[in-house]
């Protein structure tokens, strides 16, 4: 059994700075582990109390009669560190740091933090700063939260992996009022040694979880992150995470609250995407959606029934449906008779959908068949069920249909519970069904579904696994390269550029136009110049006769702007027709090296029409990100303009990640701005390019 | 006492069809008008019963002992026809009627409703397909409503009126459970009367309720609902609605329920907006809105402060807070001190926001403290304090402390209830205070404040109040209008248009081109061409040389393509650069004549980058109009692209309003497709048009 394992499910654990006063904190656990029925072997130590609660209390660590599994730690940040140092000393597996005041508040408590990781050798830490964690598999409540308060804890299939401990309350609290139970809760916090990925890979394995949700508010080890879901992936264990940091306000909060640094939202939400995680958009979506995934059926399309007794909230699933891109079709001729031939009554709905059932919700038979005879159908991949009024005075109703009803299909089925009716949620929630009390809980829950089931199906792109880069050397002069460098950079990687060729004056100049032919671009040429178009460095449209006498009045006016006198200029072929776009390099402190992608021109930058992928990108990943723009039908023929070679442009991108890869920790700054598109079977070719080495 | 107070606030209520089984449908209105502690004369008529609970049963209508205010059928819709009927030949003010089988089953249910329409006389009626309404002021329950199975009921200062019946029992009883309290539910349903605007008129002059919540599938006359709406803007009632219809599977069920027609959903949108109604995104919203503007309590800015004793939770509302727009600035160096002045602790955050409090939350002095000096502070607009998991077992700290702090400020105090805690929800919301479990909900909450003080602030548009079209007889001919019949109609409203000449030959083409001057535009000119680019109907930048010989040229292919020669050509001037904008009417059939303004171009097309507004457009309104376009940029500057004569663009909007409210009815279609913006103080232009004449 490995160190964690014995943190999750201790045979013995010691309580340091236990109090007797069951309404301290520092008196809760044990309180809270005897009222939910731990059975191991427990150890207060304290000095100042001979028991606590019938319970021999111990002097000190060293006086334990035996090294516990896990020591859960009441003191504050200066005592606890010493009590960590203590028990790694004994070989305590791991140690509960509940104290706050270290890396969260500033540099003296970062450096408190460090003196902790020093202080537990060989044992594991989690924490400090955290709640603690509860393990309901065993009924194993290592926590002070004020959540625990409550009677009935409820033993479930979803295990929850926070950076919060206020949160782990929130969600437990919630969960037992809905009646939705847990295998684990974990609190992280500040995670000077267990962080949240070290927890998913080991509920990757664990039976009594099915679903994973996580709160999380930065990565701190973004590629054991990276190893542990896709772990949960192999094990056929859906990852549900709400991510905080999607505004300034809230990256900021987070920051001061655990010290997490917050990444790129947007780049998170490529990142999730990529590793087949799916992101809750809402707070109540972390528990609703982990929920209907951890009933374990299978949303295999997109139509969804709706079966209502009451016109309104029917009405109401459907559009919420609608707008998350579901379709609600009528029965088809065969589903309709048979509903027809319940004999539900004159003034049901059947030939529609929401198929109104009227009075006939009320009882149980007739709604248990409508159910069986919707699951059965071929006309719907999920079925809805809407408890209205009638589940105030008469929870049993649908929540007993229901359960009647699921074997035999492995379709999703969810109750919509139109009035507060808590007994009814609970009593279908704890049969078997699914119940909601929010009409947009229902459409996000069966889209997680829906994208759960997809990607089961997908086969993990190869590429997508490994983020590791592969350095090689160049021979690259570090800072930043200029135009025709950074081309002839990319060029050697695969990618197509413009021909051109570098001059020193007017009479090269003219030489290079000739040699080019056609119209020609000149361009200022400097490492020291990024923005050429800005000092007058760019003129488009010359030939030969005319380039040199340019050229030189570009040096006037650029040696005007800038302060020194350009010695170099590019004479490059002049490409016309096509659509452009911008490929760039980015760097993410948390999430590492990353691709965007963005189509050109002013109206799409309004729009930041870009999309982002970790590296390396695939052949795939690359299609998928081309049509992920939404301006993708510019590439794609749209009010009859030529179609573009999108078949290059993904073999550029590609080329584009490859040379990031190899170029590793070296690589800076990349960005190919216009890459243009050319008509299909004309390929791409990059018009500028800019690059900066470390 | 009008027939609608009399329906809402009866003194005497007849019951037909009552049963003496509280159990079934037709038993609940007694039982509950009873148990809820109606005072007023109540008459059960069913021939089947000498009593029932201990009140005299009528054999019929005639029978009744005196005219009731308000008759409540419970009969089948034939025999409810029948009653109706009889009830308005006795001078009953108004009759519910709750049976289904008229205009949501279809032709034969739309006939009985007609028939029922009939029947009624001068009597109102609400319904038919209805719940009844429910007077919680009066506690008068005309309902059958199994949400009023619940024993306590909340008299508050939120109205509801839903065109669904189910939806009125499900706020009902989410209401109860949040200790959140209602003035008059209503359910119009069918509406085949009293429809909601109906209701909201009655609601504006109602003292006892300050905000006024809608459901809604659909308006049947929205110029009643625009007189009503305005007169509850013009009392200070805010009036919040959430609207199914946003998706076509949504719009479709709100045809089968109730029958009522969809218009275009955005319209929607943005005729709320101009009539400063607020609508509710989610359904959550729908009560959560409405509840905090009936505190009262006034958002001046934009930002908030967040006490909280949990990390967490506070970051996730600082998110939520910031995704909405707002900010969560840190404490000024005044009121850090003075809450540094509270010694809250060493582990308080009080240089932060967040504020963390951390164990101060189970200290309610100095949660007081707090709250007052942050309602105290200039630097904040509003406060959330967050409810940790103390408020599981101590509901009372939150709210006493929050209660306690109200007086001496206006600003909002909304609570974060972290964990399921609904007795401290329901005791911080009946003690003045605003507590939600949703971190979205606060963030909804706030941006309807803030939106609600800003419109209070705005004096309401002229034109935005009048939508009644003066038509007058412009001598237009029916049909399709050709390019320069309809621009010549527009320049007759004081649009500019492109200076231009009919030609029927090269010769007529050579001398208009010699008169325009420049480059000319040559552009086929007929009734019978609408899309005259596709058949090969435009050339650009042709001069009086070469004309001649390109009129024949185009007449020839235009002719292949169409079928039939040609006669009629423009010659126009060219006019380049500048930005271009589409100009649009519409007429909603449920909505009425509606403008739309989009940026032109296959990018902005693509992200449908258009606004709309009900006519007649104020310039106020279409300067706003501009500026709601996400590319509105590309007329502002944007990346030092000249700026655009959005004054001359403003006025081209309006003049085009202006146009279509003159027409009236008798202008089915008109589109300047494109207006040229052309650059500050050069005016727009109108390069085309088309327009369809009734």
């Amino acid at each position: 059994m490995n160190q964690i394992s014995r943190l999750l499910s201790p045979s013995s654990v010691a309580v340091i700075g236990a109090s007797g006063d069951a309404r301290k904190t520092s008196g809760r656990p044990i309180a809270f582990l005897r009222k939910h029925g731990f059975q191991g072997r427990l150890y207060p130590v304290n000095p100042r109390y001979e028991e606590i609660d019938g319970l021999r209390c111990y002097v000190s660590v060293a006086e334990l009669p035996e090294v516990p599994d896990v020591a859960l730690i009441l003191l504050g940040p200066e005592r606890a560190n010493q009590a960590v140092a203590e028990l790694s000393a004994r070989g305590c597996a791991a140690a509960i740091v509940l104290a706050g005041g270290y890396g969260e508040t500033g540099a003296d408590g970062l450096q408190r933090q460090q003196a902790l990781d020093d202080a537990r050798g060989q044992m594991r830490i989690l924490g400090p700063n955290t709640i603690g964690l509860v393990n309901l598999t065993e009924r194993i409540t290592l926590s002070a939260s004020g959540a625990l308060d409550m009677d009935e804890l409820l033993a479930g299939r979803i295990a929850v992996v926070s950076q919060s401990g206020g949160i782990l309350g929130a969600l437990l609290s919630r969960g037992v009022s809905a009646g939705i139970g847990f295998s684990k809760l974990i609190s992280t916090s500040n995670e000077v040694d267990l962080d949240v990925a070290d927890f998913v890979d080991y509920l990757a394995d664990d039976p009594a979880t099915a679903v994973i949700a996580l709160y999380l508010e930065g990565l701190r080890d973004s590629e054991k992150f990276t190893r542990a879901a896709l772990k949960a992936r192999a094990a056929g264990k859906p990852v549900v995470v709400y991510k905080v940091g999607r505004s300034e306000a809230g990256a900021h909060a987070a920051n001061s609250h655990t010290g997490a640094l917050a990444g790129a939202d947007n780049l998170y939400s490529a990142y999730f995407r990529q590793l087949g995680v799916i992101r809750a958009e809402t707070f109540a979506d972390l528990l609703d959606i982990p929920f209907a995934l951890a009933s374990g059926r299978v949303m295999h399309g997109r139509r969804v029934a709706i079966l209502t007794s009451t016109g309104g909230a029917g009405t109401l699933i459907a559009d919420n449906l609608g707008v998350a891109g579901f379709e609600t079709p009528t029965p088809g001729l065969e589903t309709a008779a048979k509903l027809r031939a319940l004999d539900i009554g004159d003034q049901a709905v059947l030939d529609r959908n929401p198929i109104d059932l009227t009075l006939a919700g009320l009882q149980p038979e007739l709604m248990r068949s409508a159910i069986r005879i919707l699951l059965e159908s071929a006309d719907f991949d999920a079925v809805i069920s809407v408890v209205g009024s009638s589940g105030v005075a008469q929870p049993h109703l649908m929540a007993d249909a229901i359960r009647d009803s699921l074997a035999g299909s492995d379709k999703p089925v969810l109750a919509y519970i139109s009035p507060h009716a808590p007994a009814a949620a609970q009593r279908i929630n704890g049969s078997g069904g699914v119940a909601f009390s929010a009409p947009e809980s229902c459409a996000s829950a069966l889209s997680a579904m829906a994208s759960f089931a997809e990607q089961k199906g997908a086969a993990l792109s190869p590429a997508a696994v490994s983020s590791a880069s592969t350095s090689i050397d160049l021979q690259l002069p570090a800072g930043q390269l200029d135009e025709e460098r950074s081309k002839r950079l990319y060029a050697s990687f695969g990618i197509p550029v413009t021909r051109e060729r570098v001059v020193h004056d007017g009479e090269q100049a003219a030489l290079a136009a000739r040699e080019l032919g056609g119209q020609v671009v000149l361009k200022v040429l400097s490492e020291r110049i990024a923005h050429k178009s800005e000092v007058g460095g760019v003129a488009l449209g010359l030939d030969a006769e005319a380039i040199g006498e340019r050229l030189e009045r570009m040096r006037d006016e650029v040696g005007g702007h800038v302060g020194f006198v350009p010695e170099s200029f590019l004479i490059q072929e002049m490409v016309v027709g096509g659509q452009e776009l911008i490929l760039g390099f980015h760097r993410d402190p948390q999430l590492g090296p990353a691709l965007l992608l963005g189509m050109g021109g002013v109206t799409a930058e309004l729009f930041q029409d870009t999309t982002l992928r970790l590296l390396p990108v695939s052949h795939d990943q690359a299609r998928e990100m081309l049509r992920e723009l939404r301006t993708f039908p510019l590439l794609d023929g749209f009010r009859g303009m030529p179609k573009g070679d999108t078949e290059a442009a993904v073999a550029c991108i590609v080329a584009f990640s490859d040379m990031a890869m190899q170029l590793g920790d070296r690589l800076l700054e990349a960005e190919i701005n216009p890459l243009l598109v050319r008509p299909a079977g004309r390929g791409v070719v990059a018009l500028d390019g800019l690059t900066v080495i470390a």
